[in-house]
Parts: structure tokens; sequence; C-alpha cells
């Protein structure tokens, strides 16, 4: 039987990565611990890895495909195949930043001020590329972690993984430069995408999770809404998706339903009563393709 | 920018009352330990207080509106703007109720017993006002709390808050009478109602908050019916809410939807499914407006 | 007032019991020490028990129906009265089997190598039951728990309960036959099957629990088509359940809404979308009545 | 190399047992799932089995020796020989008991009463000889826990282990009989008895238990004192324990130190300063061989 | 019997308290929410009580003795008799401080400034007597808790209970002056003291609680020294405790062995093993009466 | 005034790091999370850092000492002063070895069969030296964690670090060799040690942290002898640590004292009770400095 073998990131996203492949349809199991948990699908098999070394074994071809931050296939320089950006509502969720963060006092302004300076960080890869990017020569020194106690004593700079910068804060660094802007990625390698199997069975799998991201940040409305006043309630819907409407046997009146940016029901809501819909209910979704 | 100042209460209620905001659309952030959390609404601050000072600070005008108990708004003798009583199901929850309540073998039997007699509360303001009511003279004295404990050993009687009385028989006492009962209510101060901007947006948010909390004791109920079934099916449906009727492609059958409380649902689909209805579901709601 | 006592069981299952009756309607409480838990129906009263007991209670009419595991049923040899299968889906779930098991070394291959062995098991009279059928003379003994560490030292096999037999390959032990498969049933007296109106209202709730543990496996399956395509799509929807198929205002489309096994959604959306429908939503169900 | 198969109770004794054979001086490792844990003694090996079987096991020479309750013990009609009562401080620890328990308002007040009745138990050996005992004929069944739900409705009595009865008058039950008191036993086979080797062992093994837990109820005092007081001093230590006493060089002084109960500290100490003894201090113990 | 009815913290103390009363050699039973425990004294009974009021009822005579913290005594205005400074060792533990604070950049820098000013605490007492000496007019509400929270939204200046200062910095809030310094007290009524019996085992009690407490911060140091280096090794040991030193069998060597305060060993060791101490150790204590 | 700088490792090792130091009189404090805790001693300044790096920091004189495995040391090539070996109890503690392991079935039986594979480690530093020294030429990458994982799929061959190699079995691996075993040291750099109050400091420092470590494995053992057993049971004592003998008032009567390790108590206290030794003691240990 023909097999993809897919890597999922071990650690914080792992939880995660379980549950959304539970919504878009794929059971796995085995504990947190399990580096080859199952999957109730046959053609597929799992391997859990760490994110950073994600992108170069899917690139050498020992798995199919991966999930992991586009920083660290970056990172890594690998030739991948992007299959699916993940990108999560950018309101409820801010993406990762990879920055150069100096004491509050440094003089370290922008990239030239790092010539000749010590540069400790996680990403090694990604920081050199960035330096000589910019014709900086500059000492750059892997950090096994804890990398923000390192200034000013160690190291003249850092260059760190932040969501909101607090962590830096707290340990008196100011953020001078962004280096990148990261999200998660699901990627196959080239042989793969080659393999015409393969391609239909990861634009599948890419399709399901997709489908299953959005459901996030979508919501279904329903409502019932008089003849009368049918213009006035539709005009509000946003454009991009037309309504399905219907009318109903009540004379007159029609069911509407539409599916909505959960971020704008707040607004619309209101509106939609004040204009006369009735009976206004939203609905969570699992999956949603448009 | 104008903005809207509001508190929620600190402590028991702080969680879910982040989880009903987040339901209704609005997504507050910070850790439980932070008094001023972030909220995705530009137009809205948020304040975290303790719900006993809530309607004092909202009255002043230091908040535009307030989420707290009516027991603490009464205790506080505060004059402010009801916007929407946050009542929830009487099913899943007993309203809190202010008690009077005396050791199992006490001769104290109603207020009027409590003349000259030494009483132990929380809410002081409450007590005294209910005894002038009553034309009855006692010393009150403020308790810090494990109220319970204070009888007869300390005090003669106890005014406490109570949901299912188990506390109070835990500690062998019994309740003599109910000085009041609360429910959390979502209010305003006199000043923030007479601004136009101000007025409109709270009435937004407690539409929104209000369709929150009744989703939670309502569901959608969908079947289908052919025409010869039709208004017996629709005869078992609750009366209040008028259901969406619908004709199938299939000629001679009805897809009927409506919202139901779920609290009889465990009634009508035995009845419904009886009565031809078929493929009979049930489906959870986020948000109703009726 | 007629009452109906029913047993729930004790243990692992009480916590999802508790869920599946609140899903299906009934809310019980009272912790998780209590026996006597209240139910919101006054005609319904609740008895916490172990599993093992339940048919041996509700056989002698002391309960008129309960909830427990059929191996158990079948070890105590009751006569009682099946109402409802509670099955949980085949992929998310393993069914409950007894097993014999022995040491990987052990000559034991089969039942009939049993003759003149020594046997410990939880499940005395299951394994007794079984041996006679077989024609084998072995010696049972009960265990009170840890049975699998008592091959081979203690006794020369085992015969225990597994989901995966994990736990019996990390003790080096095999599974040399398999017993009984068992699941979960709600079942009652025949006493109270007699009663005209206890049958009633035991089929009342099994159709609630059943409409409770079917929305576990299903989703409603949403989406829009246009008259081209129509009859490609329905083609590709489960045959059994019939769609309902909804033209709408908008000339030309289709809204079609079908129940679905939520197991063979992630095989169809992919087709579905190649096949031309627009706007797919699948929606989580609560009860579903066929 | 001979060898001592001890066996350890599994459940909520298994980690005091661990703490109490690592205070004496043997370090078990293995997780609380292991049934057969390492022991720092090449001369030991560990079983875990619940206390319920112990005494089987032991008789019938599976095992060397084991630790488990005197009443499983009598249960069992195990002949074993006794070689460590292990008694916990009557201060600390009530001892277990089986009592004959029934609802607050039986008529049944001894075991009299009981001919012809029904009770439940998880020690139907212990009942049944207890019944037979006292000329008693009444039906007892087995009962696999939750035992105190089953009367009045299942059963007329019940059997039950108790510490503290708070179990028993939460469950509206009184307490009319007392069949046993039980505590903790290390005891062996009479075969490993008769073994030279195994009996010196057992014995090494037994010493350094006992020493280890009088150590918990034991405490070191030392003190000095001078020549004019010492002996209303020596006066009020404990006179079973005869106490050291040493000149130091200081002249007309002398330092005493005794071993003392630990629930007589409180006591002595007060009157101890007042006799003129000075730098009074006291150590915790962690073996005690008096 | 006599009775002395003692009253214990509830609340963040309340733990430590039991463990120091365990340590005293009193063991108190019951849960952390029973206000009743039971104690293994039949002269004493236990009650449970919030800090705050603890001397109230002291004062009035409901307790004979009670465990607070001075500034609750002081802010009850209480006459009581105290029996023990529980001060804890000041290098592992700061006092409790009350605190006027004021946010960073507030003009208020005395307590002068406060003059018209509206202040929120909750030792509403303390406040209104330190104001009232210092000749100062403010408004003085009562905090029910979150009070850093309150400038300078709600009110100028707090007073506040701080240990660190590090929440009130996290709030923004600088110390501008500091009202009192609090440590724990064991204190009794003026009746209770005037009570023999009472007096003598109140007594008794805080001698065995401050034993409990000054072996925290003291070990039992033990060493071997030739007679050569006696003096030298005499010497270095703390002044204040006189060693007791024993001359050993074995000529010309002298054992010593005596109480020093354990924040001071790391300095003396080192010292001692250079001036010939041979065998050197360092035992923990549970008592010490000097 | 002179400060030392201390790295102490980040993670695993840390809690027991600060107990460590508490035991030998140095209070650490400062949440888990923080990388500056403070310390009781105004000369020593703290650093949190991952052990991997602790060694490089130390010889670039970033910091003055550090505790960190030799391992890592050796990893880095570091040159530094080794002033403490932190070794465990052999007895409650295996090493951590760093090993070649390989699938069960592959065909690498020893370092030579290395040529030309690939091996994955998270200690390169480690394996290219050891590769190098046997003249074996392999491709090493870099594993950020679960190595198990990545035989036979990604690489042939894995180094990791072990203690018990349980880890290595459940993922079906083989060890083949131990590249070295490892322990805690504590070391400086040589520019501190050349420093003469620096090199005081840390002797001091070292000798309050062995006295700390050595009480882990150790106890005092008190008993009293009559004169006519005194030579028995000396000998039974162990020879290294000579006795402390002193005659009590008590004529004929001994005092015997003795530090021994904690391993041999189980068998030397039967058999100087069975010599005559009476009210033998067991004491904990804070600190022996022998």
């Amino acid at each position: 039987m023909k097999k993809l073998v897919i890597g999922l990131p071990k650690g914080s996203l792992q939880e995660s990565t379980y549950a959304l492949f539970k919504k878009a349809g794929f059971s796995i199991k085995g504990g947190s611990r399990s580096y080859f948990p199952s999957i109730d699908d046959d053609e597929i098999e799992i391997r859990i890895l760490r994110a950073q070394e994600m992108s170069r074994y899917v690139e050498h071809g020992m798995l199919d495909a991966g999930i992991a931050g586009l920083d660290w296939v970056e990172a890594n320089g690998s030739d991948v195949v992007n299959l699916c950006d993940m990108v999560y509502s950018k309101q409820s969720k801010s993406p990762i930043r990879w920055v150069l963060a100096v004491p509050n006092d440094s003089e370290i302004a922008s990239v030239k001020d790092l010539e000749g300076k010590k540069i400790a960080t996680e990403g090694v890869g990604i920081v050199e590329r960035w330096l000589e990017k910019n014709g900086v020569k500059a000492e750059v020194e892997f950090s096994w972690g804890a990398t923000e106690v390192k200034v000013p004593d160690f190291v003249d700079a850092i260059v760190d993984i932040t969501e909101t910068g607090s962590s830096l804060r707290a340990n008196n660094l100011k953020i001078v430069e962004t280096l990148m802007e990261s999200y998660t990625q699901f990627f196959c390698s080239k042989d793969a995408w080659a393999d015409e199997w393969k391609q239909q069975k990861l634009k599948k799998i890419a399709l399901l999770l997709k489908a299953a991201l959005d459901a996030d940040d979508k919501v279904l409305l329903k409502l019932n809404v008089n003849e009368k006043n049918l213009e006035t309630v539709k005009a509000l819907l946003p454009a991009l998706h037309s309504p399905t409407v219907n009318s109903l046997t009540d004379e007159g009146w029609y069911a509407i339903e539409t599916v909505v940016d959960e971020s704008v029901v707040r607004e619309i809501i209101p509106d939609l009563k004040g204009a006369g819909a009735e009976g206004i209910i939203e609905i969570s979704l699992n999956k949603v393709v448009a």
C-alpha cells in the first residue's frame, strides 16, 4: 500500500496539531511521549520531531511532508513545497517574530551597529543570513536557551523569538529590528509533489486542515426577515459571502443564512436586529470550504 | 477616541465573565491577576474590581458601567441604570440568596426575634436596611468571612450568602428568613446613560451579552416531515416560537426548524418521532436574538 | 408519583455516563462520591453502583434499570431486558475484550491446554461458564486486581479485561483466546418492562440516550450547488441518508443539507468541492434521531 | 544466591510502605504501576499484590513473607507466622475496624438480630466465620465496593471497614457491633520460618522495620543540668528509659540525653525548664532499637 | 474539665500554623475548610477565624487566646496580653509592612500631602489613627481588595500590606511612608491571664511554640578536637552559647557540641576545620529551649 | 565589594541545586523563571544558564565559577579548574552515561562500524572528538532532541544521554558503546583561581557544598554499651571512622557515637544489638566534614 510519511512538531504545538487533525477528520493516537503515534488512515504514517529539524528531513526525503514554522524552514535553507499556510486569526494571535533585542540603554540602534559585536541566538542560520544580506560582520554564537539572560554580561545583543515582547521587556531589553515574521506551514518535499498519488493525497489533507482552521474564525448566522426588510438586511451582510436566501411557506418571509467572520458578528447583529431581522442565531462550525 | 470604562468582578465570577464576553464576541486578555486586562475593542477599557465595590465606583462616575450582583448594588444603595439582568437558567442554577441563619436549636424564628441580638454579616448595609424596615434594633457587626463559625459562640445569628444552603446545614444552622434574592446585573451610571454615544454602545454590548446568555438555554431543532403529519408535528412544537417551515424539492415534504428551550427537548423528541418526524437533529447555539 | 430507579456505574465510566445523560437532556447532580445523585426529572431516581453488581440488582428488582457492560451481565447470568446497545464508534474506541493470557513462553495455546491448570481472574463466573462449555476442568481463583502480575509465579494463566492489549504486552504476556467481546448496555428488569408506564418511560430515555450517542459520530453537512452539478453532488453523498434539497431564490441554485457519518467527511469533502459544491460547512450535533 | 520473596500491598498503603522500607535502609525502585519493583538488596525480591490476597500466597509458599492487614489474614484463614506488628501510634491513627452497620432507624441492634437477614460485605470470609461463631444464619453477599449505599434498599445490613466512622455517618448508618480491629502485620510462611537462612534474614528485616516505625513516635531529648538539680530533673524523665548522664568538664554540670515518646515532650519540657534544665533540645530520629 | 479556647488564623497562615503546633507537640486535625478542627489535647479547643477579627473576639472574651498579626491587633485597638512574639528569622523573611503607596508620578511625598485626599485601604482603623496622629484630614474608604488598582483612577493614594513591595512596583506605585511593621503574635485576653490555670497553660503553650520557632533558625554542631586546639576552636564558637565540652576516653581529645544560629554555620565551619576540628557534623533541631 | 559570579544550571537540576545550596547554608531566592536569583551572601552573584554553555562562559571569564555536568565541560573542550566532584551515592543514583545506541537488529557493533555512517546527537563536540580518537570518519548531525526516534529512518546510530537505558530500550535500541560517564562538577576559571580572595571564597563554598552532599549518605549512630561488650561492639563499627567513646556516670557503661554510611546501617544494627548494644538510635545529618 502507498504511504505518506508526515512529520508533526514535538512540544508546545503538538497538542494543538493533534486537535487540528482531529477537527479535520483524522484521529491521531499515542501518548504525548510517543514518537510514532498511530493515525486512523492506513495511507498515512506520523513521525514526531522537533520543529527545528522538520524541513531538513522533508527536504532529504526521509519525510514526505511536515508541519513547522516558516522560520525554521528558512533557518535550514530548505527547498520544500508549501502546501498550506496555517495562519491563525490575526485578532486572537500575534505572529511569531524573530527580533534583534538589546539592553534598554544599549547604543545599538540598527543592524549596522552590530559590526564586530557578539550575538547569541537559537537560530544561527537565520541570523547569519540576515547579517550577510545587510553586509554586517559579527560573531554569532549558538544559545541553548535562556537567551535573554545573556545581554549585556555575555553578549552585546540577542536574536530571539517573541510573540508579545513581554519576556524581553521583563528582562529590560528593547526590540531594535525584526528579522522575520513567521507562521506555521504544511509543506512537502519536491519528490512527494512529483508523485501523482502523493500530490493528490497531500492536497486533500491540506484542504481538510484549511477547512478546519478556517472554521475557527467563522460562524453560521441564520435569521428570518420579512420581504419589506429583505434588501436592507442583505445589505448589512458582508459582501464577499453571498448569503443563502430562501422563501418560507409563511408568505412574505425569507430565511437567510450566511457564513461570516466571527469578528464582525458583534458589529452586525445589533444592526440586523435594528433592520428588522428576527430569530437571529449564531452557530459554530467544524469545517468551512469557501 | 471615545471610551467606555467597564468594571468586571474579580474572583469566582471572573473566568465565567470572560467566557461570556468571548461568546458575545469580545476577547479579553490578561492573566487572572491583572487588573487592567486588554479587550479587542478600542472603544472599551476594562477594570477588574471586587463585586462589592462595583456599584459605588459606577455611581461616582469612575466607571461607566459594571457587572455585579444586585445584592451589592443594593448594599451600597447605589443609584445606577440597569442594562441587562443576567439571569441564568433556573433549572441549572439556583439564585444567590441572603438569608438569616441561626443554630438549629435557636429560639430565633423571625426577624422580630432579633431585637437586641448580635448579628454578623459581610453585608452590613443590607442587614441594617432590612432591620430598619422591620422596625428591629440589633447590633450588626462586619464579618470578614467564615461567618458560619460565629454562631452561637460569638453572635446570635448571621446573615450570609447561600446558593443551596448546604454549607449552612453542614454547620448545623437553619435558615429562618430570606432577606433578598440576587442575580448578576450589567448596569451603568446615569451620566453614561445620558451620553448618546455611550448609551448606544452600552445597548449593543447588553444585546450581545444577552444573546450569548440566552444561547446557553436554547438549541436549534431541525426535522423533516411529510405533509400529512405537518400539522400534528407543528402542534407539538412550543407555541411561543413560530417554527420556520420550508417545502423541500421532494414533493410533499417539509423541513422544519425552530429554536426551543433545551429543557423541553427531552419531552418533545419522543413525541415528534411518534408523530412522524424524521431526521430530527439538535444543534447548539452561540447566540440567540429572539 | 411513579418512579423509575436507575443504576449507573461507579468508577471510570461514571463521568462519561453523566455527560451522556446531560447530552440526552438529563442533568445529574452530586459529587463523584455521592451514591444518590439527584436528577432533574422527578420520575427518575439514580443509584450509583459497581458495574459488576448492576445486573444482579436489576434482575432482583431492586433497580428498574441499569447501565453496565454486557460482560458483567453475563458473568452474573442475569435475565434482563436489553433496551439499548451503547456501542461507541468502532473507529475511535476498541471494544472491551475478556482474554486468556499466558506468559510469552508458555505452552498453553488454547482453552484445551488449561486442563488441570490454575487461572486467576476478576470474572470467575465468566471463566467457569466458558471452561464448562469447552469441557475443560481447571482451578479458577478470584483475583482482586493486579492480575497480570500473577503469571507465572502464582498461576498458569489469567483471564483479564483488555482494550488494546498493551498492558498485557508490557507484562510479557500473550493473548491466547478471546472469551467474549463486551460493550455497555442499558437494560431493565422483566417486571419494569411489564409495567406499561415504566416501559414507556424507559423507551423514551433509551431513545434520547441513543440520539445523544449517535450524535457523537455524525455531523451536519451543508452546501450550495448549481443545478448543473446537482446530480453529481447528490451521487457523492452517502446513499442511506436522503439529503434535504431545497431550491434557493437565486435561480438555478440549490441548498443541500444532510447528516453524514463523521468518518466519511474527510473522503467526500474534497470530492464535493471537485464536483462544484460551494460554501461547504460542517456542523456538530447534540442529538440525532434517524 | 538465596532469595527471599516478599509481597507488599498495592494501593493506599504502597507509598507509605516504600517510605518505611527506605527509612529502614532498603531502597525500593519502580513506578507506582510496577508489580516487580527492584530493591537494593540482592537477597530480596519484591512483588506487589492486593492486600486481600497476600496471606493466601504466603501460606501457599509462592511468597516467603508479606505485609498486609491482620483482617485479610484472618478473612483468608491463613496459617502464617507473625514477624512484627506494625502498630502505629494510637494518638495519631485510629486502628481499622470491621463493623456491622445498619440504617439509623433499623431495628437490628446486635448480631442476633441478623438471623435470616441479608448482609453485603467485601469480607465474606470474615462475616461468615463471625456469624457461625455467634450461631446466626444469614445471607452474606459479596460487595464489590460502595457498600454503604446498599442499605436499606438492597440489603438489611453491611459489614464494612472504617477508621473514624465518618463515611458511615454521612450515609445515615450507625455502627451496631465491631467484628474485629485490625492493624498491619509483617508475616512469613511456616516453610520460610523453618529455613535457617530465611529466618535470620526475616528477623533482621523485622528488626529494622520496627526500628524505623518506633522512630516515628520518639525523639531524642538533650539538656544540661547543674548537680544541684540533677535528681529533680532525672525524676521528671520517663522512668522506663534510663537516661544517659554524663559529667561535663565544666565542674558540677551534667549532660543528659534520653529517648522519649514524642507525645510526652510537650508535658515535660516546661517542667524540665522549671526544674533548672538548660539548653534543652529535641532531635528527630530515623531508627530506634530499644 | 477546664478548657482553653484558642483562635487560629484562616487562610495563608493556616497551614504553617498547624505545622508549627505539630512541631511544638500538638496535632491539629480537620480539613482546611473546617472551622472547628480537633486537637489532641483535651484542655484546648481550636477555632478558625480571619486574622482581622481575632483580637476583637479575644478582647471580648469569646476566645481565651489567639494568633494574628500585630497589625490587626492594633487596627482593632484591642487591649490584649502578648504571650509570645512569633518573629521569624530576619534573613529568610521580611516583616510585613503597612505602607502608603502612590503612583510613581504623584506629587504626594509624605503624610502631610494627604490633606483633603482620598485613600483606599483594607485597614481603615490603622490609617485613621495614623492620620489623626499626624494631624491630617483625609477621606479613608474601605477597600475589599485589589487595592493597588485603585490609584490613580479611583483614589489618590492607598495604604496596603506589602512584604517585598514587588506587587506595588508591578502596578507602577512607589512607597512613600511606612505606617507600621507587623509580625505574628500569640496573645490572650486579660481575663484568661487573670485565671491561674489558664495562665499556666498559656505559658506552657507559648514556651513550646517558641521552642519550635527557635529550632528553625538553629542547629546542633558537634565536633572532636585535640587538647592542643581546644581553646582556638572554642574561641571560634559564638560566645553567647557556652558549648558543652566533654573529654573522650581517647586521651587528649574532647567532644564539643553546641547549638548555633544556622546563619553563622557557613562562616565558622571552614574556620573550625582550619583550626583542627575533626568530625564536624550539623544536625537539625525540633525544639530549642535556651 | 569583591564579588564572585557563579552560574547554576537551568532545568531539571535547578531545584536540587537550590536545595543543595540551602543545605550548605546559602538561601537562593527567585522564581524558577528568574535568571538572576538573589542569594543571601553579598559576596556572591548567581546567574542561571543552560548546563551546556556553562563551562564556555566560565572559561571566557564571564562567570567566575559554575556547576554543570563534566560531559558538557568536555563537549566544550573548556580549560577550567575543578573545585569539587559532586558525585552522588552510587547506590541511589546511577551516573549519567553518553552511549552509542543502534536498533536492536543493527549490524553496528562497535565504534569501528560507524565508518561512513550518519549519527545524530545533542553533543556534536563529544562525538566528533571520540570518533577522531578512534580514527573513524562519520557524519555527525546536531539533534535538537527526540534523538531516539531518528534511528533507523533518519540516521544509522545515535549518541544519547542515558541513566538507566530504559528510554532506549523502550524505543527498541541497544547500547553498543559507552563514550563517557559523567557527573556534576563545581568548577572555576583559571583567573578566579589565581585571585587570592576568590580562591579562598570558592574553597569555602566547595567545602560547604561537599559537607551537605556527604550528609545525604551518612547518619549519626548512637548507642550505649557495657564495658564487657565494648570491644566487640567497637569492632563491628566501620574501621575508617573512629567512634567517639565516652564513659557514662553509670559505672561500667559507655556511650558510643559515630558517623557511618547509611548504606551499612541495615547490616550493622542487627549485629550491634546481637553484641549487646542498647539504646541504638540513628539520626540524620545536615552537614558532615570528615
